[in-house]
């Protein structure tokens, strides 16, 4: 039983990887086996016999991979071993866990790398939870770990031969981890080495329960000699360059940094200051020198374009554009009220709105040969930044050719953000603004510009920032199944009062702030306000300017790129004991935001863009 | 009291019209007095009093206008005479109206002429209930009406003046009325002389509770020599050269010609035969010889171009653009089931695609010699067509220049639609298509072209095809306020099932067909359907052309004019009686159908795009 056990549980995890990696990468090789072959390996009956097998199999086994028998049988065996091992402590780790559930939970919520997250141990839970019909086994083993050379390790970089990392000694096969990875596909960038760069780079992996489910995945022990040298590569804090920020901005996420201003900053100021323009960072802050800054632009005919700083402040026009960007995750924890998403735990200010000053990116693509038989071909262009993983690998995403090459796109490599140079959070010395776009495509620190055929290949643009419907989950989702995030729809949230504040009843009146917004230039026309939850409304007065100040003059069509701020007084109505107050916004495709969150759920939290909704309690006067 | 009431009743009227016609306008000069002036009239307490007078007045109390200093005695007191009179017989109407409620309710559903309508029968009705804590005078007269000449009577053509029209030989003041008129202002066209010709153009006037309103206003009598020729002057019916139309399309009024097809016929077909394509027309059809048909280019710098059809089809290359027109009142009748608004009662069929070939207006533009110059100063492009009231006064329409002259705008001046001449309905021999942007802006019968500075003045441009909050009422509204609809909003609604049919359990499952489209060129990317009120949803299968027809490239960004066809097939849920199938879409800006109805109604009823609903009941196999 516990042979077969193992080996359908293998088989079964193959092919739920197999369907996993199928849908999301279209292809359906794992190892070179195509999808069908690894289905014949159960077929028919002995499919549902293994898959109930499964789902009575107790315990969280997994087996070396490939097979038993393309493996040296010591190590099989040790596998085995430890597995029993580690079943044997699993009651303790659960009950470990539960104990510490709340901490595990806030954890969590802080969890939450740059890249994707997957509730990891939430699934590994799930699992434990799901095999309490049948009793663990108890075989406890002595048996000490094999020892592996390097080399051995290094050859385990698939998920076909297995998928094995080093940690402070020990060997782990994490292949059945894969899949459950909160950072998805980067975890294979770790493949057949050392983690402990990975670690340092994506600080959030420094918490007890993450070295908890490593454990239960080791399966030797590397030799003295190679633990020898690792131990002379140092793992230094990648982020210790990173700048210093303001204490009043609520940290979603410390390294990469990430985080939001206090709601009412928001709408106290048309232009957010940058200090509390709301942080967004994939990586660690690069550290660049202006004066050796180079931007290389790519894919055009008369070959590489290289513009030092200096080339793009003085070679082309300045043009300065008021510009929103949000990320694609503002107001992301109102959706996990409905049930948990994976992502950064935004309230309602991963948005902020900046006057941004630069060169054209159109004006640099023609003067670097763009034309029109370039126009031909090229459908995309792509973004690097300068900020790194330890493989060197950067952040990218890429943004239409139209929107690029446009007059009417108005997108800037932007040295400038509120008339200063830009902070070293916000891309110094140079980014893109891309106006009516989601900011994951406004690449800070630019490295490269690259006119292509095709969209980046960087996980940001193919496995993220995309929207699903809420009947889509992990299981099912096929990220080639929907279109990279670029113009975002119709938002608008409400600032103050913040929810579950208490107005006086003396006070007679409420004070309701907010800011709308809609990506691809269309231009906020409209905010209804309602007190009632929804059943009666109003319409707020917007502004494109600070109270007192002159309006801006209004936008082209299609070139509204900025917010608006609005803001009601209203009587109390006599009688209520709460208010429940509601914003929603239309732009001038009189695209409405959606009443409510649960149809517009999706599994990465996306796109929140329902009525924003507060309660707001009224307290009557004292009698004396 | 009578006196104080009628004078006060008066000055309250001209109040009320201010301000309506201050917010409709921006213009407070009724008469040219200005708002302010209105009031000086009752100021203080003395305007608190009249309101409270007003409100217990008990007629819908009318007076020859500005004053009697002002009129003849005769008229005055003929005035006088015949409202009370028409006060005495004002029950035995009320009781008419109430007893024939339905035939009433009935005629206003497909009332709406082709301009804007106001529940006008329905404000009469609810001033007449509003004062019934008074009794309603009794005193009957016997006095003749008075003899007017068409000269005395073509001497009322202003608010001001007052405003008297003749109708068989009667003379009738309805100043009143203006305010009240379901065509807005066109009824001021008619002002100072004979209503018969545009009753024949809006046939919708041909009602009897039309008649009914309109003998309260009587003030008199035409003089028998006029009348005489009057008689002379036949009114034909200018509908009388409208083409024949398909018996299976849906009626929503007759004259001007408004139908929808069967919805089913929609998702039967990607392009929707011309025939079935819906039919939406503001005015008669006008019969235009393509051999001497004229295009005239207006407001360039090299003069007036002017085109015959010949010149369009051989001296501009021709394009062919699939594109999906949409009705801004598309699915109107669900906005009535919340509260009633005006407008034609469309069901979910005012779309249609279909593929139309034409000259690119671009190019047009760019041959009567539109340049950067043009570019400095020009912001509209104005569209007039051929159709025309009895005034000469055409439909007209204007869109954003940028759309006019983008190369991506695909603004075609087409001559063919469904790869034939242009049926006389779709606008024969040349229409506008503007893809991605509401109906109303593809004028039909195209005379004209204007690039200007200013938007189209025209009716339907200023004050129709507009949206409003749900707050805003026919009191409040300004119209100046709101932008004109241009791109529409992401769309989608169930064609089959209809709303009520009936599934047999036997069947096992059911087929949910329906259409999805967005303006703009945002590109439909997902479509989801839930069984069940909208707790789960799944996502439909999409498609571009015809079933087992390759499917169409996938357009450009910014550029997807057409719309798509889904189709799910579920299985009936076990136990069910009754499903509730919705839809709602998603374009690739992200944006999404609102939930609901009720926060998305606007007076004008337009813009109705809430998640599709329809109820289909489940009926259990009889047992034997």
């Amino acid at each position: 039983m516990r042979t077969t056990c193992f080996s359908l549980k293998r088989r079964i995890a193959v092919l739920s990887e197999t369907r996993r990696y199928d849908l999301t990468e279209k292809t359906c090789t794992i190892g070179g086996m195509s999808l069908n072959a690894a289905r014949h390996w159960l077929s028919g009956s002995e499919e549902i016999n293994a898959m109930l097998l499964l789902r009575r199999c107790h315990s969280l086994t997994r087996f070396g991979p490939v097979s038993i028998q393309r493996h040296p049988v010591a190590p099989a065996v040790a596998s085995c071993a430890v597995r029993l091992r580690s079943n044997s402590g699993g009651e303790d780790q659960r009950s470990y866990r539960r104990a510490h559930s709340p901490s595990w939970r806030h954890g969590l919520a802080g969890l939450l790398a740059g890249t994707g997250t997957v509730l990891a141990y939430g699934l590994h839970k799930h699992k434990a939870e799901q095999v309490d019909t049948i009793r663990t086994p108890t075989l406890e083993t002595t048996l000490p770990f094999p020892i592996f050379s390097q080399e051995e390790v290094t050859k385990h970089r698939s998920l076909e031969d297995g998928v094995w990392v080093t940690y402070q000694g020990g060997v782990y096969d994490i292949t059945e981890f894969v899949a459950m990875h909160p950072g998805g596909n980067k975890i294979m960038l770790a493949a057949g080495g050392a983690i402990e760069p990975f670690w340092a780079l994506y600080a959030v992996h420094n918490q007890e329960h993450v070295l908890e489910m490593l454990s239960e995945y080791k399966v030797g022990e590397l030799s003295a000699e190679d633990r020898k040298k690792q131990q002379a590569v140092k793992s230094s804090d990648p982020y210790s360059s990173d700048p210093e920020r303001h204490p009043v901005l609520h940290i979603n996420n410390l390294k990469p940094f990430n985080a939001e201003p206090p709601p009412e900053i928001l709408s106290d100021s048309y232009i957010t200051p940058s200090a509390f323009f709301f942080k967004r960072n994939h990586l660690p802050v690069p550290p660049v020198d202006p004066a050796s800054y180079q931007l290389h632009v790519e894919g055009l005919p008369r070959g590489a374009l290289t513009l030092s700083l200096e080339d793009l402040k003085t070679k082309f026009p300045k043009h300065t554009v008021t510009a929103t960007l949000q990320c694609a995750g503002n107001r992301r924890s109102e959706m996990n009220t409905v049930k948990q998403v994976k992502g950064l735990n935004w309230g309602i200010a991963a948005i902020s709105n900046a006057t941004w000053s630069g060169a054209n990116l159109r004006d640099v693509l023609m003067a670097a040969g763009y034309g029109p038989d370039v126009a031909q071909w090229a459908r995309h262009v792509q973004f690097e930044g300068l900020d790194h993983d330890v493989t060197g690998s950067t952040y990218g995403a890429s943004i239409p050719l139209n929107k690029a090459v446009s007059e009417e796109g108005d997108v800037l490599l932007a040295y400038e953000m509120n008339g200063k140079e830009l902070p070293a959070d916000h891309g110094f010395p140079v980014r893109v603004v891309v106006p009516g776009t989601v900011g994951a495509r406004n690449v800070k620190w630019l490295g490269k510009i690259i006119v292509s055929s095709e969209e980046s290949s960087s996980h940001w643009q193919q496995n993220d920032y995309k929207g699903f419907s809420p009947g889509t989950d992990w299981d099912t989702v096929d990220f080639k199944s929907a279109p990279a995030i670029q113009e975002l729809p119709i938002q608008s949230a409400i600032t103050t009062p913040a929810d579950g504040a208490v107005v006086d009843r003396s006070e007679e009146e409420v004070i309701v702030k907010g800011y709308a917004w809609s990506g691809g230039g269309r231009e906020v026309v409209r905010v209804d306000v309602s007190l009632d939850g929804g059943k009666t409304w109003q319409v707020a007065p917007l502004r494109t300017s600070d109270k007192g100040q002159a309006a801006e003059p209004s936008p082209p069509p299609g070139r509204a790129w900025a917010w608006k701020l609005w803001e009601v007084t209203a009587p109390l109505p006599p009688g209520a004991q709460e208010l429940e107050i509601v914003c929603k916004a239309v732009d001038n495709s009189y695209n409405m935001q959606p009443d409510t969150v649960p149809p517009i759920w999706n599994l990465r939290g996306v796109l929140s863009n329902a009525w924003h909704r507060v309660k707001v309690k009224i307290r009557e006067d004292e009698e004396e």
